[in-house]
């Protein structure tokens, strides 16, 4: 029997539950509204490394201890690692992972990684070839910036489309058996291209993608987005916010009132001097793992649709002249059955 | 029902088919003992684009049309495209898939990435997912080494251990029902670290993690090594190779007879040039795709262990003085049920 819905979506037969979440920040995470809802909060943005990507794979390596911890497991019950960052050749995650010696899938979905690995971990549980799998997604924001832009010590002044990558770790362990929250489903993110250039206006670049996907997945589970008490994308900030409601607009569906965005949750704005909101892979992990997850867990969100969203650029094809792809996979998460 | 077996090991409870492979590889590849079983040679390196990245992406989109093609499917059936490559960011797959409009997971595993592909595109497909997605792993010789190494325009000396990255896509239609080949059960690789720093010799960084999962298979499986005709490596080359046969040695299995590796198949390594062997994404994926396909499809090889290797370094991370990481992941391919 195909589990298969419409065009991008799969709906789970026996739902994998979030047995534990987990999610460590850096200093900056740590001074915004969502503080509380860390489990981590550290105050030494090197986490005690030498190099910023040393730092966000020590990051990776004690978010992912610390997760399988909170799901009362020992690690060599994890059956699979999935896990994806924004450093060339995804080497926050692979050396992230080195220790734990466990089965690895590396993702590179830019900051729509949360999404991916939630989306292929419950595709194995549900699929019957694991008990226990591990969904990770980091970022760190000094070495993005190197990665991507420009080293921090250039001081070079940010335009107010920019948005701020966030230094943090989301984790969750997904089971075959649990009391919830569930991954009911997943949409499944095409790469969409609508020719921005711009490498400081991801916004843009991404709202298409989030559209699309949440789009195809109202139509492909044949609901309306009051299905959800919560429609949650990944990193849009403030222009890329305001663009997805007018294309889900023209797409049929007000999501107005559910919609809020991770980037703009994560930082107070005006008082963090964070342009257009948080970005990075760690941006709607973080938030995932820690504020949502708690509201799941006490039931005050019932359903959720998580939409981490991805923009698929490197510095090579920006200088090359190319425009920006990008992507957003959908996973809903309802607190119960 | 749980289809995980031992350490790291699923056994699908109704085998994928391999509908079609197709391979697409650059002029070089076309002067050496493969040519015959490659779908296309392109007289042009840059595949009639700009830069080196475009041409990969190019050459990415072109061989997965092909395959779609050649399974005698429309675009819109295939349900999920699985790709990886080894540019920063994924690049070559990203734009690869752009103009293609189906749901994407874009992987990093390196010069693994095709293992990685077919074993998650044959869990989606067991577990009743989809009905046909496509797997593909591509890299190209200029890209690589600008990426990696050093501009072309330098001319620099290539150390004898070097290896040569291929020009070139491999891509497998997996579908739910056909008259095989048949993926029957995989094998996940851990990423595992020697303490190897010569980012000119990966071969050696990489034998250690193909030993492991080579092992974990047939510990997991409870089988040895004459279960299989042929047991592929990626791009270990001749370095790799001897010290692989050493290090199953080590584990209590001979796999000397059926071991061969692709880097050390696809050029004819005395007069092309190339050093310790082929490696890259598309080493494996193309020799796969083209030589070992056909292969398996005529019955020569009734049962073949792939195992893609991949070395999970990037420049920064030399640069710092790290190690290199390495994974391997692999696939039992039977050409009969």
């Amino acid at each position: 029997m195909s589990k298969h819905m419409g065009v991008a979506s799969v709906k789970f037969s026996t739902p994998p539950t979030i047995k534990a979440a987990a999610a460590i920040v850096g200093p900056k995470e740590g001074e915004g509204p969502l503080a509380e809802y860390f489990d981590e909060i550290s105050s030494d943005v090197l986490f005690g490394e030498e190099t910023w990507e040393q730092a966000e794979s020590e990051m990776v390596r004690r978010t992912i201890n610390l997760v399988v911890e909170k799901a009362k497991l020992k690690m060599d019950e994890i059956q699979y690692i999935l896990a994806g960052d924004l450093l060339n050749q995804g080497s926050g995650s692979n050396y992230g992972v080195r220790s734990l010696g466990r089965p690895f899938f590396g993702l590179f979905g830019a900051c729509s990684a949360m999404g991916e690995a939630m989306s292929l971990g419950s595709m194995i549980i549900d699929g019957g070839f694991a008990e226990h799998v591990v969904a990770s997604a980091s970022s760190h924001y000094c070495g993005a910036e190197k990665t991507f832009r420009f080293p921090l010590e250039l001081g070079t002044q940010r335009p107010p489309t920019s948005s701020w990558t966030v230094t943090g770790d989301g984790a969750v362990v997904l089971s075959k058996t649990g009391d919830g929250p569930f991954i009911t489903s997943v949409t499944t993110g095409t790469v969409i291209d609508m020719g921005i250039t711009d490498a400081n206006n991801m916004g843009a670049a991404m709202a298409p993608a989030a559209a699309e996907v949440i789009t195809n997945h109202f139509n492909d589970l044949n609901i309306s987005p009051d299905h959800y008490d919560a429609i949650i994308t990944g990193d849009l900030g403030e222009v890329g916010k305001t663009l997805l409601i007018q294309l889900m607009n023209d797409s049929g569906y007000d999501i107005s009132k559910q919609h809020n965005d991770c980037g703009l949750q994560i930082y107070d704005r005006k008082a963090q001097g964070v342009e257009a909101g948080g970005s990075g892979c760690g941006c709607s992990a973080a938030t995932f793992a820690g504020y949502y997850f708690q509201n799941l867990k006490a039931g005050k969100i019932k359903r959720m649709l998580f939409v981490p969203t991805g923009s698929l650029h490197n510095v090579v094809a920006i200088q090359q002249g190319e425009t920006i792809p990008a992507i957003a996979h959908a996973v809903a998460v309802h607190s119960f059955m």
